[in-house]
């Protein structure tokens, strides 16, 4: 699937997730992805950190999408398991980036990671592995 | 800290993250806590399961909670960690709780675990663990 | 299986992995179990600690013994994900026990928990949740 | 500290944990280090697995040893979490390395991801992430 095709699957599958607008999706090869989030200021928690929240949803859609662009529109695919260490406070005013690669794609689950970075700035502010429970068809 | 006291700070502290209409801290002891978020047709994925970012945002912010009933009202405690495991579906049109206990209060770090309900039902929907930084005096 | 059929099994599926003469599975129900591993020297690293070598080795055992316990005779069950929090000390010359306690039992995943104590202590020393993948027949 | 020093340190620290002769530094430089462990049979399980308890005992010395080799020779610092996922089965008969690398340095706690392989093949048997506390001077 395209970034463009992932995105019209995402509004369809999960409406009320995200306010789609605040959303793009960069990139997506079947192998990694990248995720955009538009810095809003309801994204931060007292001292400015960006809300764990707001990057464990982020992050979660990341992994969905980089499961999607390899296997196709499976809409029964599920999280089974997601860790997420908390790193940095991230830039004010910064979007939040989610680059996510797949470590695994199996014919029962997949594994990946994902990177959450704050704007521009190589340094992430949480990492993410999660796994994902694909339907037998 | 009572239920009524971590109410008012989450209102005061974390504005934006919940419609507190919907989230009621039934109990919090220092050591546990018990917390219900209303029903919602939007916590609900395609296939009726209630959403990762839904039970995820709901977890830490119980493991906020007993960590404040714990130790007051610090608004500087940062999720350091967060693992879940999701379990089940969830029964249709059932309130969520999520029953939070505290593994270990130490000087630097917390630890708990908190279980994820789906009304009445006694087996869990998800687990998660999670670790809270401290921030020093 | 009985405990006494685990206990079997385990040598002969994993005969390199303990010394069994140290290692005793106390009970196993299908549903939880407990193991008890005997306090040997080599456990600790600098400080006293129980390494965490040993806790993620005994750990993963009781998470299988468990699901042994409830599937039978499955030499192919794995491991995919394993969570560990350490937590204590523990105290000198004390055995190890595992308690472990089955989460989640689907067809494909198994998921628990394992409560490491130390000796009679009530405060455990760490704490696991793991998956196990199960082979389809 | 160098990958000699750090070798050094290791085999007083943690003399009973590795047969040293088996166990090599190839590489350390404060941000990254890579392990290897020679082949042997009885870190296999059945179905030709590396064991959990081998992978996650080298993964946990590779956080060690890229955190030293930050920050010098500090015995106490200790694991305070580690998240792994099993990925595949490795090769017959081939080494295990692990590649850690920092993700975060901070005063109290420090983050990594351990990159577990077997031999020369570039996809991964299992990916690691782990949390070190550091204890202040």
């Amino acid at each position: 699937m395209t970034a463009a095709e992932l995105g019209a699957f995402l509004r369809t599958e999960l409406p009320q997730m995200f306010d789609y607008d605040d959303l793009a999706i960069e990139h997506a090869d079947g192998q990694t992805c990248r995720l955009r989030q538009r810095f809003r200021q309801n994204m931060l928690r007292p001292g400015g950190t960006v809300s764990g929240a707001t990057l464990m949803a982020l992050a979660d859609c990341a992994m969905y999408v980089v499961v999607l662009s390899a296997i196709g529109p499976v809409s029964l695919a599920v999280t089974t398991n997601l860790n997420i260490n908390f790193l940095r406070k991230g830039g004010p005013g910064q979007d939040v980036l989610a680059e996510a690669r797949l470590l695994k794609l199996g014919k029962r689950l997949a594994v990946g990671e994902v990177t959450l970075l704050s704007g521009n700035s190589p340094d992430p502010i949480a990492h993410v592995t999660a796994t994902y429970s694909i339907p037998t068809k």
